[in-house]
């Protein structure tokens, strides 16, 4: 096998460099969650595609450690691979670092690429490595002697996002953070996250899938701006105009030069500036700061929230067009597929106002498939979509009004009771979420339990988060806030007014069904009381949620008001925008229980 | 004033020493939230008597520093003392070491006693004076010298607890410890905690109010135990009977020389070892743990657990008696004080089998009084129970069986709209998070919403945690778990069977009224599923909810039939001890709604 081949080459190379293991990790040196291609090294020695995933190489282990979510890939993908499937018992946490740990010898030497570890993760790293006396070694690309035929850099195009978009000029976003160097003591800011630096520049690009970031490095200082780039990704008028911003325009490999030469205090946050970014300052003049634009980002403005408005309008037509072509379908028993279903919805979505893309790969997932949380469906191997069954979908898209992502659970047939009692259990947790109300200053983790609650009654659960911030024409994962059961991560910033957090408790049979049900949310005010200033959720999701798959038995007075609130909202919304026959499916998807 | 004068020495001291600031805190040297009077320092120089607070003094500036409980108290008896109140904004947290960042100059010098902070405090303000560059000075009993008439250390009897109230004999507990120290490699167990001495050699004491503790310091090794305490506490019994336990009792200060001498790994809980002790010790043989005591005595054992629910039968036969000779009483317009309230509930325990004594001071509090948090009621000071109006009483018990904690609200007339509507929201709290399921691992933060969340639907909200670890006949504060909105302290500890917890949530309008109900809950197993392993909590408590005050349009069918049925078993379980009067009473309190 040419994986075999692969491995027993890095082995070599690993024992040349007297190493005794070596880590590869799945992100990029932004410490990106989706990477260009040329950063997919997991893929390429292991075959394993998912996105969140560490191998760990030793002269007698090959070792993928993965979540929840992509057990069922890996152990697909990974069949003809030497890797062996680790399953974390958490997810995002450094199960691998701990096999190490328990695996090695005292005195053993482990290497891993320091463009491709925070700071903050080497810090963590270093604190088991010492305890289990082993020794890090940080290399310098180090697969490239290996990986013969490792991708290019992308070269896409990047574009401005105009102000009517994004609210905000650039000019303002980067005054807003050179206030914040000055109020720290600080003279420039180092941002090596993609979606930090579209978002200050207002720039967007396609470099990695999804995701409209392009590959840069900035350094925000207080008289001028620097962003690092492949300048043939600028239209000369593009470089001219960030020119007369301020902003000058260097190539993206000269990052490492001018850290080097800096001088004045850096602002950077530890958990996304690289190690080995991080080792070419001076380190006196590093003070590690949470980052400045990750938060501004995550608060959005009331342009980016009216906009965000229309692509849930968009988005909310583009299904129902979907459903409407599924439902006609199916009734007359015409086979359709997942990846039809995927590849029609984003047809329907492209004929929606400033649509660029998909958000993510649609997850379409009819019956077993459903229950395989990150499933994508692939042509030839995919379920077909006729006869009785549940199908989940997943999928959202990418608009210059703001980025989308909804789940919906549906059921073609007559629903049994062990299917109602799991759906009904969703929802319920779905509604208590987006009804609580909460003193400024709470965090994701404190209201969790509010989505898991009735499934737990039943003896049931989900083994993803419940909720994670949303990029505005950007990254559907985004920080800095998250709403899971971890703390001491995202889920411990406090939930504040302007950001946008996805809904979407669920619950998975495995090799039988899948149910999600994904709205995203908006913090907004509530109160002003004696006892606080209180703030609540609004839902900003536009589409109806299935109504034949609920045990009304067990829906509560507030339940019931809840979703009657949300169906006319959303009928009164779309409705506008449906033409007559469409109205009336919506009608009848919306009418009161 | 006496406490100026106090002031300015303990000033003339602090200059003397070349410090610029000097600390006080709360606790002893054991860490202890309870002290003996020779550590009520804090009431020394500032007249505060609450026992959580930290105090500042430089030579501008008095401070001290006390959360939500406290504010009123604070105010009422900082009145003649120089000492300015600080208001915590979240309790529990170091703002006294923020505020010495913000109001000293680089290199100014900070003292505080060594035997007053853990090691992990210390760790955590040197965080924060390293980057202020402030220099931390630890000091030996610094106040000695100005504290003249300061108490003498107690000396009060040691007993032993016999098997039937322990379940598990001494030798049993250090055999156990002995194997964790095996596990982990080490030689030996430092222990500073009081309560977790007096578990561990089945002694308890009575050197500090409501605790069931003696002053001592403990080192478990594998060859012997050594026990430091005034052995004029012991009988000559007891004493041997240790010495045939292999426990070696050696005097209270020796700990000092031993800690000293020791070879081999010493493990330790950073969080209860004072720096002190901390610094005594070889570096290199420190190894610290999370203290193995305090997990094994969280987790309650058979007996203890049958203990406690005779210790649960005997309180609310206690308060049977309170409640209906008060209810007597005010209704023959009898008037009744607070303390009063307090000493007969105390007198009614004290004839109940096993009792011991308080486990704190009964809190009793008429109207306004209700609303601070932990109120004291003083004779000639305190209010008088007649008229209308709500009363929330707040006690507990020690007995051979068991710790007991109890909040009963109740209203002597007709409540108002605004009365019910908060007395019902804290009701639905205090049963949704008692009828929780939760998969094994799940942490107290996770929780705590369930019980704030119809409070915060009001724009309501309380000021302090919701659970506290509860001891059996020890402290009635104890950890390792809780449940609170704080992740990364005690609700960082998964709630595991065997654990004993209050859930207690409130509503407190200031000067009118106080509302809070609490029961002590067991944690015990549910379901194992698919999903996981599933627990849930059994409540102990046994005394019924007063029903006059809830809004019944507002109860789930589910709140209801959790009302009903708690009241069922009240009226079962407790009955066989009543005489037909108070049986009559009982079931007119338990009767269906």
């Amino acid at each position: 096998m040419q994986r075999i081949k692969l491995l027993e080459e890095l082995r070599k190379k690993i024992k040349e460099e007297n190493l005794n293991a070596f880590i590869i990790p799945s992100n990029d040196p932004h410490q990106s969650e989706y990477v260009a291609n040329c950063w997919k090294s997991i893929t390429w020695i292991s075959g394993f595609t998912g996105s969140a995933a560490n191998a760990i190489i030793t002269d007698t282990h090959a070792g993928l450690w993965t979540d929840s979510r992509y057990f069922i890939q890996a152990e697909e993908e990974l069949k003809a691979s030497p890797f062996e499937l680790h399953k974390l018992l958490v997810p995002h946490t450094a199960e691998h670092i701990d096999w190490l740990k328990n695996n090695l010898k005292k005195g053993d030497n482990v290497g891993l690429d320091g463009d491709l570890y925070s700071k903050a993760k080497i810090k963590a790293i270093k604190a088991v490595f010492e305890a289990a006396e082993l020794n890090l070694v940080i290399c310098d690309n180090f697969l490239d002697s290996v990986w013969s035929d490792r991708p290019a850099l992308p070269k896409n195009q990047i574009f401005a996002l105009p102000q009517k978009f994004t609210g905000l000029s650039r000019k303002s976003k980067i005054s807003q953070i050179c206030d914040k160097l000055s109020g720290d003591g600080n003279s420039h800011f180092f941002i090596s996250s993609l979606d930090d630096i579209a978002w200050i520049f207002n720039l967007r690009g396609s470099d990695v899938d999804y995701n409209p970031v392009f590959l840069a490095y900035a350094i925000i200082g207080k008289d001028k701006s620097m962003l690092f780039l492949d300048n043939s990704k600028l239209t000369d008028g593009l470089e001219k105009t960030l020119k007369s911003d301020n902003v000058e325009v260097l190539p993206y490999d000269q990052i490492d030069i001018v850290l080097a030469s800096l001088s004045g205090n850096v602002a950077l946050d530890p958990n996304t500036t690289s190690i080995k970014h991080y080792d070419l300052l001076d380190p006196a003049l590093i003070k590690e700061v949470s980052s400045y634009s990750q938060h501004m980002k995550g608060i959005k403005n009331q342009t980016e929230i009216s906009n965000t408005r229309k692509a849930m309008i968009s988005d909310g037509v583009a299904l129902t067009c979907l459903y409407m072509w599924l439902e006609v379908n199916h009734k007359d028993g015409n086979p359709i597929t997942e990846v039809e279903v995927a590849d029609k919805l984003a047809g329907y979505r492209a004929e929606q106002e400033n649509y660029f893309g998909e958000s993510f790969g649609a997850i379409v997932g009819f019956k077993g498939n459903g229950a395989i949380v990150h499933y994508h469906a692939e042509t030839n191997k995919c379920a077909t979509i006729q006869g009785e069954g549940m199908m989940l979908l997943d999928s959202g898209g990418q608009y210059h009004t703001g980025t989308t992502d909804i789940t919906r659970t549906t059921y073609f047939g007559t629903p049994s009771q062990e299917h109602k009692s799991a759906y009904t259990a969703v929802l319920k947790g779905n509604i208590a979420l987006d009804q609580i109300c909460f003193p400024k200053g709470t965090r994701g983790y404190q209201v969790e339990v509010l989505a898991r609650q009735f499934l737990w009654s039943h003896g049931l659960n989900y083994g993803h988060g419940t909720g994670h911030g949303v990029g505005y024409f950007l990254n559907v994962h985004e920080g800095p806030q998250s709403i899971s059961s971890m703390a001491g991560g995202k889920s411990s910033t406090p939930l504040a007014v302007g950001m946008i957090t996805s809904n979407e408790p669920g619950f998975y049979k495995a090799d039988d069904y899948g149910i999600r049900i994904e709205n995203l949310v908006l913090v907004v005010e509530d109160q002003k009381t004696a006892y606080g200033e209180f703030l609540k959720f609004e839902t900003l999701t536009l589409f109806p949620i299935a109504t034949n798959l609920i045990d009304f038995s067990v829906l509560s007075k507030t339940d019931v008001e809840w979703l009657n609130a949300y169906h006319k909202k959303v009928n009164e919304t779309l409705s506008p925008f449906l033409n007559e026959s469409q109205k009336a499916w919506m009608v009848e998807r919306c009418k009161e229980v």
